[in-house]
């Protein structure tokens, strides 16, 4: 396998944060403290809508990189971007987005040691695969693919290239996820038999919005919408599928040691009707918005059940267009008890009283993982709640260090291709569809990734 | 189609219990009052183990019926349910028992006008078909039938015979799921869209015992088992499939109108690996206990995913091998918001502050459904937290007027087929099974049984 050049770029070797005392550090000072540029990891930027903007202000506040490109085809979010960078005193990074391939320019960069995606859907895997054939280091947002094809095309790339690739999935960072990851790490749960999870978030104020600001009311999507609605919310009306899998999945695949001793078998998929995006628009548009006229495909609960190798189960929701509290619905069951993120609950054979749930709290504070207890009071303010530090964190120590990173290329295939096979057993009345082994065979020697450290 | 000869028993008819004021009068005066024993409804019990037995002690409380004959093959049970009668100044009935099919005789008597059968899973549809075709009210213990075959046997005996048949499944009376579907009825969750069920009950120490007492812990089952493990732990052994629907299906399929205007369609299911039992045995009776050798068909978590005519689904989840707190993880979900009893919370929007769950505790006392309001108090101890009383009311109220049961023999047959139709699909890696439609049809003219009254 060819690996690609490292003289092209510079790393920054053996960094030695565990030392430094983050907690009583200014916020701006985060990442090994250098005042060399020529030693700091050189990121490329593309697509800084709401996601690629909250991944550039974290990485403002480190000292170990520097933004040397961006490329985004909306001047407004451009100069936002180019704004927020001077108010930063980083120096202004070369400027692409002329047009929809030039993208491909900012590739070309000497000065790009990574990039990090955050695009529509459609553009995830096209970038990717570039950015993997130029050699650079790269970071894609969730889902990473649409199609089995595209899940195909990230694993070849990678392993033509050489180049890494992470996908950016920062629920595997959430402090109760991690704790519980340390759990069963430390075969609290015993075996592990069953797992549930899925992004249930009401997304009906992101699907369609006034075309005016991203969270406005109003019933507009496509051309007369803004932000996501602009493209996130055709996904809806085309395809009835799981489009959305990873913030549940993710976290699950790595405590299952998915690709790594483990993987996913087969699926089956189940949608129900769809009402929820048509009965917003009624009554924010009224019954004449010619959005009312829109037959969107997608149900409004997904359902899947994936089997593993091993023998687990895992059921999936996508539960994005009904009026409800956000819930990933986290159920993570062993041997030995389980943890279920909805209650806050967790049951421990032996530990436990006798048929009695313990609150979750203890638990969780007892297992917080390391790199939280190391980070934990720096990250809290960087976005969802911390997470966002943490996975931003992996990526850019593992890109300096040119190393695979917790999250590879076969995660993000295996994980996005729940959505074209959740889509192909719904179109065919829930026939069970199997998962292509993206390793090659490989995961019966791969090993997991050392997720308990503190370092990332 | 032919109607079953009344004429052989004396129904109570318009029974006025309305206007007793039940909550002020002694337990044992429940029931229409009446001296005259040949007003009172004359019951047979088939099976008076746990299960019988509490019915047993239900029944004695009230004064609308007589007990007039019990079969049973154990002896000891029968002498237990005999001394109980005494003790309760009941007339003795006729006893059955000296072999399995004894039960026939007593189904022969003029003196039995309904029969409960609460016998193991096996016995269900034979018990019940010869008793239909006896001519008695058929009340019959969760699950009704073990296969598809005996799921048409339970319909095809209803319609020849013309006597009913009641699956006396009481959670559908929990005074929870009775205020959900009283919310249900009155719309407050829009339009159905999604539920979720289950039977999640560590049953460790009802499959395997000791052999001296029902929950005596110990590793036997089989011929060196006592109660439930004689019997019901074999089902374990050699089936992978959903072995006890009902007590979750049984309040959904009600809510959601199956074989009432809707009916399931399909399902698919998938089990896991199967650890629970075999580790139990070794954790109670060591590695050397001749039960560590049986290898057990049962995967330990079996989730099934159901489509409906009118484009819901519900899961349901079969968890009985594993360490974990008791619940039917009950979720109704619709346009307009949802129920979780994981957690006790309900979200309906425009009610709930946005994006915040309610403890659904308010909810279920505004909706609390009428017949708790009046018998509630009177329920309270009649076993499973009172709903033991009301699915047994409702049956001897129905008996008595021989009408058509709120769960009938169509209700029997559709949540029972999940059995078969989910061992199926799970021997086929997840293939979808199409249910059959045991109403021919009828599905789409018949009413739903008026749930929200205060009478049955």
């Amino acid at each position: 396998m060819k690996l690609p050049d490292s003289s092209r770029r510079t790393f920054i070797q053996n960094t030695t944060l565990a030392g430094v005392g983050i907690g009583l550090m200014p916020k701006t000072t985060f990442g090994l403290t250098s005042s060399n540029n020529i030693d700091k990891l050189k990121i490329g930027l593309i697509g800084v809508g709401l996601r690629g903007t909250n991944h550039l202000e974290n990485l403002l506040l480190r000292k170990d990189i520097l933004i040397t490109a961006i490329c985004d085809i909306d001047n407004a979010r451009m100069e936002l971007a180019l704004d927020t960078l001077q108010k930063a005193d980083f120096p202004k990074p070369q400027v692409f987005g002329k047009n929809d391939l030039d993208y491909r320019n900012l590739l070309q960069l000497k000065e790009v040691d990574a990039v990090i995606i955050a695009t529509p859907w459609l553009w995830h895997t096209r970038m990717a695969k570039d950015a993997m054939l130029a050699g650079k280091y790269t970071g894609v947002e969730v889902s990473a693919a649409n199609t089995l094809e595209e899940c195909w095309d990230l694993v070849n790339t990678h392993e033509q290239a050489g180049s890494h690739l992470m996908i950016l999935e920062n629920v595997n960072y959430r402090r109760d996820v991690m704790a519980v990851l340390n759990m069963v790490r430390q075969n609290v749960f015993g075996e592990m038999v069953h797992f549930r999870c899925g992004y249930q978030h009401d997304l009906r104020g992101v699907k369609l919005n006034d075309g005016k600001t991203p969270y406005g009311r109003g019933a507009e999507f496509g051309e007369k919408g803004i932000s996501e609605s602009k493209w996130r919310t055709h996904h809806s009306v085309y395809q009835n599928a799981d489009v959305y899998p990873t913030h549940g999945v993710g976290p699950i695949a790595v405590m299952d040691n998915i690709n790594r001793g483990n993987r996913f078998l087969s699926l089956t998929s189940h949608a129900t009707k769809s009402r929820g995006l048509h009965n917003y628009i009624v009554e924010v548009g009224g019954e004449n918005h010619p959005n009312a006229k829109v037959k969107f495909k997608l149900g409004d609960i997904v359902t899947t059940t994936i089997e593993t190798a091993l023998g687990e189960t895992i059921i999936v929701t996508h539960d994005t267009n009904l009026p409800r509290p956000y819930s990933l619905g986290f159920r993570v069951q062993g041997t030995n008890g389980l943890w279920e993120v909805d209650g806050n609950r967790i049951y421990i054979e032996g530990q436990s009283k006798p048929h009695q749930w313990d609150d979750a709290d203890d638990w969780l504070k007892k297992y917080d993982h390391p790199l939280w207890q190391k980070y934990g009071a720096y990250a809290a303010d960087s976005g969802h709640g911390g997470m966002d530090f943490f996975v931003l964190n992996a990526f850019v120590e593992s890109a300096k260090q040119n190393i695979s990173p917790p999250l590879d290329v076969y995660d993000a295939a295996a994980w996005s291709a729940i959505t074209p096979l959740s889509e192909k057993s719904i179109e065919n009345n829930g026939m069970p569809q199997d998962f292509p082994d993206f390793t090659r065979g490989l995961w019966i020697n791969r090993k997991p990734y050392e997720w308990m450290k503190n370092t990332f």
